[in-house]
């Protein structure tokens, strides 16, 4: 199998003509999602037909939990159903996933649900569910012979993408808007000395990276010309959630929407497990979350069309801030083909949720993870969701990287003098 | 089982009489570190012989490895080896541990070692060590009946106790000084109403919690009055390292030395391992890891002394900053018995070391973390730590909540502006 030259696809961040055996493990093709065109495997985005998202195409052989249950406490005991070589453990990674599936009985009550779980992805390696794409980035670009990792990102991304690409000993290059905060610079900075400041907003500097994607060879940009390796990881944690379970699917999921592509590859990890018999086909219904300020999925959605309207966003929860959505239209499809529904909180909603999931479970999110569990109690408030349905909720970040978002909403109960009598004068417990 | 009262003991977290059966699972009794003298087990934390630190006696049944790996990917696969009921994992917690083990190999190549491993603390729960711990002392606080769960302190801990303490559902109260910065009085507050800000150093808000827990019934201070509970938690960090290993010790450790409680436990727990049959008896050097600004074990080891000169802490490393650590004297006892050695690092070579690491291995550490990382390269460098033995790091805690120390350090590469030209023009990779 060979890799056409950069000159001929315009998007190869590979120099190596040849890949070696099981270079993708079970992948065995890119499929167009649009048209159903298929491609050989290689560093390929967009179809040629029809210019629509390519993703990968598997034939799995078998595949048992025992085997699974086995393998490593991290997503690579998965990797039987994932776009990477069999040895992908003998490669510097930063070895994320498998991370807490939390009972929260606390919030169920607040909420009124009878059976809820938190899906905690705060403790990844760089504190978000990127480092399992990423990782999976990673390997394609290894095996594609990239010399440089790289990505376009104002947070979660840039952090993943440089602690892998430090850890991986390869090239990395993270292109920043250069306005952001310092804090957010140093989170990348720390990882790569490749940390390059663009003068332009999030949209110009990525409109640079697709750019050098396209001009480049040997880069790797993990969301742009190895796009359907990356997002193959999101599957990841809908495996996680299933085996967390015991091995069966909840009845109702909640999973924040920004590009969508979480949501869509979650239900396509279910659709697998299912066809694989590993666990029984049990109906469930998908919920999107989205903030108020970039609401183009969750509009389309109530409005009861299939078009996404574009919109600018303007919230607190950046790592959702995806105006233009480019798996939307898949996510109105699965909300709506499983039951679901997709809705939308505003940011003091996200700011509120924070303080909520925080003071019931110890568990300290993100303004996304804000996003998503506001979303399920306005869902359980308007009647979309079952209360009595078994529901998962997914955390995808850690709020360390927001503080900025709650450090007004909470802060000391009370200030004393270092006295026992100052203590028990102020009563505090 | 009786629990003598608060007024008898000066230091009882409970208002319950009685402990149910297996209440401390494999637990036996508190035997003080100076004398021997045993006492009941109960909210006791000195010896009332001597004096002395009390520490957990114990019984073990038998234990095997195939045991421990049927357990949770949590420290409660170690649970017939903590002072734990065996029901542990139904009682709400934050599952913290079973944290990556990570082969350093470019750290490794840098320092001129042939083997290195980071034990990766980072990505507990609440990112750092402390989670262990806590969850050892929140164990004990629901068995004694405690009403209040509480901590003084200024970071890492206080994280620990407001997050578990939520998540349990138990009333919980942090006390820290007033003057404490507010993104760090967020990280606590953001889990409990309770965050009590004290007018005072970090000495008087200790000073303040020792009162309370020697006067107030119900109040278990994890630090203070269920102390021999909450130490125990550290052994998990040795379990997990011969297990990742694959069931062995390394030839040489390196672990921060605040208290010196984890440096001792560890040796605690491969200590045991070996007794029980669960590794072989080969033989570790264990090494400790101090901050100049707060070096007092480190300077009575280099002076060849067995006693403890307090100092007053000046250091980044705030987290280490403990100028009169009580387990000092037996951190020298350990490093001199097996062969190891206590050193010390200053500021700025901290600082370095928190880069080298995340450059190296993708892997973004505290200052606590940096020390431990700068005492490891300076062994090697002074020929104190064999270059050609199998070595183990720990990394206990997060640097995004030191983000201050290296934010001067680390920065972008280059500013362009945003066209291909320009990126061509920096000439970036």
């Amino acid at each position: 199998m060979t890799i056409t030259s950069a000159r001929e696809t315009g998007n190869a961040p590979s120099g190596t003509p040849t890949l070696r055996d099981g270079a993708f493990g079970p992948a065995r093709e890119l499929v167009c999602r649009e048209c159903g065109t298929t491609r050989e495997l290689g560093p390929h985005y967009a179809c040629h037909e029809c210019f629509g998202p390519l993703e990968i195409g598997y034939e799995f052989g078998t595949v048992t939990r025992e085997q699974i249950e086995a393998g490593p406490a991290n997503i690579w005991r998965y990797k039987a159903l994932l776009p990477v070589p069999d040895d992908i453990e003998t490669s510097p990674n930063t070895e994320p996933g498998f991370t807490r599936l939390l009972k929260a009985e606390h919030l169920a009550a607040e909420l009124g649900l009878s059976s809820l779980w938190v899906k905690d992805d705060s403790t990844n390696p760089t504190n978000s569910f990127k480092d399992r794409v990423v990782a999976c980035a990673l390997s394609a670009a290894r095996e594609l012979g990239s010399t440089v990792f790289a990505c376009p990102s104002t947070g979660n991304l840039a952090n993943a993408v440089a602690a892998a690409g430090a850890r991986a000993g390869i090239e990395t290059v993270v292109f920043i808007p250069s306005n952001l905060e310092t804090p957010k610079q140093v989170n990348s900075a720390v990882f790569t000395e490749k940390l390059i400041a663009v003068d332009g907003n999030y949209d110009d500097v990525n409109k640079l990276a697709s750019e050098i994607a396209g001009e480049e060879d040997g880069w790797a940009f993990v969301n742009v010309n190895v796009r359907p390796y990356y997002a193959e990881g999101s599957k990841t944690l809908g495996y996680e959630i299933a085996e967390q379970l015991g091995w069966r699917l909840p009845e109702q999921i909640v999973i924040p929407v920004a590009s969508g592509s979480q949501l869509t590859k979650v239900h396509k990890a279910f659709q697998e497990l299912i066809a694989l018999g590993l666990v029984e086909d049990t109906p469930y219904k998908v919920f999107g979350a989205q903030a108020h300020g970039c609401n183009p999925v969750a509009t389309a959605y109530k409005d009861g069309v299939d078009a996404i309207r574009p919109v600018k966003p303007d919230t607190i929860a950046k790592s959702l801030a995806i105006g233009n959505p480019a798996d939307g239209i898949y996510v109105l499809d699965i909300t709506r083909a499983t039951g679901g529904a997709v809705e939308e909180v505003s940011d003091e909603e996200i700011r509120e949720a924070i303080v909520l999931l925080a003071r019931a479970e110890g568990i300290f999110t993100e303004t996304a993870g804000g996003t998503t569990v506001g979303v399920l109690k306005k869902l359980v408030e308007t009647g979309q969701l079952d209360p009595a349905a078994e529901t998962v909720v997914i955390n995808t970040g850690h709020g360390l990287k927001t503080l900025d978002a709650v450090s007004s909403a909470v802060g000391p109960y009370a200030t004393i003098a270092p006295t026992y009598a100052a203590f028990t004068a102020a009563r505090i417990a």
